[in-house]
């Protein structure tokens, strides 16, 4: 039910999505069947390999997150991520907010890493591909080990998500050089290049090194993580900005503009970030799909959480998790 | 002598600086003098207006800045900022090394406010103009008083360079709720908000605000501006690379490049930040001029320098800095 577009762009998103899919994937969909069911009688095959599960309550997507934990219980969003508790689907995927099924998932599921909350992971597009950067702001203090749980899930995660047999990671820095940074960098990187980890370490990065693809998966605190962030997404939207304002100044460049419109496009799409965000560190899979998702964008989520089904990757993050000597956190905060 | 061009940038900018300033301003040019004079004959006006200062000694681009502290005496850089120490000069002017500048600054002239090292200064280019940000890396780890300081420093640059008669100041965070982030900037929010300074305080920001403009001066630690400026960097490398490439890929793009020229250099230039940044905190002006300046940027730089020497910027950030009770630092570390 999430996202702006709702229903329809979620079930035809997993229409397109079952065109590259095993024929052994199956769909429970959560919502208003009112609603789901004229969107998959126009998908007969989706139709065939789905069961909808009804509930007419949503978590709405300007919901503060402590009110979907309080009141949520019944809620789609709430039913999605329930039954991969309950063993009946392998992952869950959503376009509803962010923080609502942070809460959520965090309650249902529970952490299996001893951190508060799931990190923000953010597909970070660069000049080689794609960058996994987290924490983009869940876990705003973070001490040397949290840093290295981020470099395990992230790591991990970016094998499955991109078929990357062995990531490189570096810790984000203000130098490359061994001596520079806070302790909690410094001790991070001691840990992570100690030999401990079964990982491809590289050691330290810069805020540049993201649109480069320097190293496969960038890790920090969550603090960083999200000033980085938003400082990028800030930079990206200005530019763009500015040169809208430069390929309409003049008739000269709005015919250029015109000419250009097919390299335009791609140059946007090139720029613009992958849809899906894993919520990780969860006993279960959980997808975030972001809000404006179109169906194409929302069957590559149900793609990645395929994939990640499909994969190893917990168990991976358990056996690094265990040579770190980590215990599981109890209860949520 | 400094940056990529030397004297064939830094003699003419004077001259073309020249144009625009008070008929009472003159120049100490330091350097070696068969390489400047040849400069100084195309220039009769700025010659008459010029006393140079010999030294054939000067710190190279790549010097280590302990080394330029070492062994820098009687280098033109040196000499430079010695003349302001002396009373000789307002303000000194530099296209070399930062870290070089910065070192022999902190050790001649030492720093009038509580802090290692001058913050890293950056003007920020966004959609309205220039927002003023700091520090970009020169104070790794600080405290809540540190942020203060530094909301004090950019402050009053602010006035003076951009001409906007109250700043508005902002603290960079995660969120811009009151009760978001860590303890550093919840303290320092609390000291800028109780009014005991002569400042326009608007209260937290996030790193998207830098572009839009928000408030005029943002302020963060080092770490976290050091990597917000080179993520930011990052981005707009790689979406002008991915622009490029796209107005390459095909004859109609090749075209439309041509066509939109002026327009694209008019774009260029306005995502490219201003040449200038001062090193605030000192007893005494020093602006850095960045190194791959030529003769214009150089001349705004001594512009800059002549705005800052003529106002009465220093006595601004001593009220402020004692309206907030703190003690000036000894030697620098």
């Amino acid at each position: 039910m999430g996202g702006d577009h709702g229903v329809s762009a979620t079930v035809p998103g997993l229409a397109l999505a079952l065109k590259h899919l095993p024929a052994s994937v199956r769909f429970l969909i959560h919502g208003d069947e009112a609603r789901i069911a004229p969107e998959l009688a126009r998908a007969p095959e989706l139709a065939r390999r789905s069961e909808v599960r009804h509930t007419d309550k949503y978590i709405a997507s300007d919901e503060k997150p402590a009110n979907a934990v309080r009141r949520g219980k019944g809620a789609s969003m709430w039913n999605a991520v329930e039954s991969v508790k309950a063993g009946e689907a392998a992952a869950a995927v959503s376009s509803g907010s962010t923080g609502s099924l942070m809460a959520i998932a965090r309650l249902v599921l529970r952490m299996s890493v001893p951190m508060e909350r799931p990190p923000l992971v953010v597909p970070w597009p660069g000049l080689k591909g794609v960058t996994t950067f987290l924490d983009a702001g869940a876990n705003v203090e973070c001490d040397a080990a949290r840093l290295v749980e981020f470099a395990i899930l992230g790591e991990a995660y970016h094998r499955v998500a991109y078929g990357v047999e062995r990531p490189r990671v570096g810790v984000l820095n203000v130098g490359s050089e061994d001596m520079k940074g806070h302790d909690e960098v410094q001790q991070a990187h001691a840990i992570l290049r100690s030999g401990r980890l079964d990982m491809d370490y590289h050691g330290f990065v810069e805020g540049d090194d993201l649109s480069t693809n320097l190293v496969d998966v960038v890790v920090t605190d969550g603090f960083t993580g999200n000033v980085a962030l938003k400082t990028g997404e800030g930079a990206a939207r200005y530019i763009t900005e500015e040169l809208r304002a430069a390929l309409t100044s003049s008739l000269p460049a709005k015919i250029a503009a015109l000419l250009a419109r097919p390299a335009l496009r791609r140059f946007k799409a090139r720029i613009t970030p992958t849809p899906a965000a894993p919520l990780l560190g969860l006993n279960g899979l959980v997808i975030k799909c972001h809000g404006g998702a179109d169906a194409r964008d929302f069957g590559r989520s149900v793609g990645l959480a395929v994939d990640l089904a499909g994969s190893d990757f917990m168990s991976q993050i358990e056996r690094n998790m265990s040579r770190l000597g980590a215990e599981p956190a109890g209860d949520p905060a």
